[in-house]
């Protein structure tokens, strides 16, 4: 399974994409973010700075408050609100991630131990829940009613796409269009919003707001799809923290099995049911459901969608003159999908 | 055990106060508010009207949204936002209620099967979520920062109170005014926001706004106080939905308990210990510990603390001149303390 369980590998390529150019352009914005997440995380009772410090030192990327940034840059935007907003970001963010410790009973979590596994679930939830009111004080703060309307209709979005996720667990009848919604609700609604409040605070015109509203949407639309391959085929890696075969255990249903499943003879559907929906799962059965997936082109279907959906992301970019915040941004897409090289 | 454990019963007043005058002076509003909850709790992800509907149709007192159209009328508020509000006050004390089904595993909600045992803890975790966000976009509609900065503040601060109480349990080295910073933090903030949020509609002036919170704040001390010590005093009550003994089996660390605990001597203190603390058991132990509370008149003390913050609700009213809405939630004052009759 090094790399790619799936034959038609495409060459990697040899330049490196990354958020390095991001990171380059709005460290200086990013170091005052970071600043902020600490000091809103902070509180008199103790466990909050001790478990919203773990789930936030363990990192990850930072993707979505660097699109915020990013977005205002792009746009302009001038002060400090998109630093608190990028801040207010992350924390919703944050908050979905100790919630989903809970929800998917996780072991690994970016490749640390997780919240829940040392502190227990009821702190999760209840950590969860202040960082998540403290999103609202730190937008409360900024004082845009625009912002406050994006970002409240955002976190009902993701709620109900979490809910939709648990309701099509474990059933291996969820089509493609369900498992879609899905992902447009608990991933792509919050990058898209990420970008468009970066429009926002630049105070620009419908267009570039819905652009950069597009652009954030399909690239979320490409990262999730991009993850659930990588589900599949990724080796563990500490950067990720997940390991192949995870969403195959907790009876995920993601696009490449939704694909297969569709696909498969009789014999097939069985074995999925038996895997994802019994959750009866033996020795060699995650190798079985690669050579399913490899078989029946899930892979590479799944793949295609994901890099379908980078290309919105860039047609999206088109409106704005070439500038270095534009072509960093655009190789933020080439992060997403490169990881599956 | 029927009624009071308690030699020292206070006699019981015949007249028995209630919510009704309060029920029947809002009774069209509260009928917009339960529409504006049903209008609200929909999504087509139907799980959530589903899980929602369970925990709101279970209906408890709606004290918190009568709060806040009492305290709108007592102000003089008119039109509608009131109504709104109160909804949303609703939504988050039920987003509460959903994620304290995760924290305690409480088996009993209101006399009905708690959520989390029909649908599960991943299930509770995020309907009370979407129900967060959706009080939050109840907010944003009303276009108050205001109302916007109150009750996002009251949202970090029961989240921060249900952290602390998550601290103390099990914890018999817990003092009273730990407990009281609790109690302040889980149940009077919220209880004092509603108040407050009354005033704040009908534009009235900072004394009254005070006033009114004050006057919350006191009651939902009074009210928790309450709730504790009928936790070993009460009957199996369906309206309650409590049996005795659920506090103490869970190592809760309450106002009673800690009044003894501070009385007792090496041996009893190490009963405490061995029941809250190390979680063992036996038959017996709940009699046990009834009989010390009242050794050291701790039910009592308690009581009296209860008494003292309903006396300091009645006070925050004396601003407002004599009217039918201010005397029915002074007799609301009385229906929280009246319940340990």
């Amino acid at each position: 399974m090094a790399g790619m369980a799936d034959p038609n590998q495409i060459q990697q390529d040899s330049k490196k994409a990354g958020l390095d150019a991001l990171l380059d352009l709005l460290g200086d914005d990013m170091t005052r973010v970071n600043e902020i997440i600490l000091e809103n995380m902070q509180s008199p009772v103790s466990l909050i700075p001790q478990l919203a410090g773990h789930i936030i030192a363990a990192g990850g990327k930072r993707l979505r408050p660097l699109l915020v940034l990013a977005s205002a840059r792009l746009c302009g935007a001038e002060g400090e609100r998109q630093m608190a907003l990028a801040a207010c970001v992350e924390f919703i963010h944050t908050a979905t991630l100790l919630h989903d410790d809970v929800v998917d009973e996780s072991d690994l979590r970016r490749g640390q131990a997780s919240a829940k596994a040392v502190w227990g679930n009821q702190a999760s939830v209840l950590v969860g829940d202040f960082l998540f009111s403290r999103s609202f004080q730190l937008m409360v703060a900024d004082g845009s009613l625009k912002v406050l309307k994006l970002l409240s209709d955002t976190a009902a979005t993701l709620a109900e796409g979490e809910v939709h996720q648990l309701m099509t667990a474990n059933d291996t009848e969820t089509n493609e269009e369900a498992y879609l919604e899905v992902v447009r609700a608990k991933t792509a609604s919050l990058f898209a919003a990420s970008c468009q409040v970066g429009a926002q605070v630049a105070e620009r015109p419908d267009a570039e707001e819905e652009a950069l509203r597009r652009f954030g949407g399909a690239l979320g639309m490409a990262f999730q799809l991009v993850d659930d391959i990588l589900d599949y085929t990724a080796e563990v890696d500490p950067k990720l923290g997940k390991s192949v075969g995870d969403d195959f255990r907790e009876g995920k249903i993601t696009l490449p099995v939704i694909l297969a499943f569709e696909r498969g003879d009789e014999t097939e559907k069985a074995f999925w049911r038996r895997c994802l929906e019994e959750q009866d799962i033996r020795d060699g059965d995650l190798e079985q459901a690669l050579q399913l997936l490899v078989r029946h082109n899930a892979l590479e279907d799944a793949k295609t969608r994901a890099f379908a959906y980078a290309g919105e992301a860039r047609a999206a970019m088109e409106i704005f003159p070439e500038s270095e915040i534009r072509s960093a941004l655009l190789e933020s897409v080439d992060f997403c999908v490169e990881r599956l090289y």
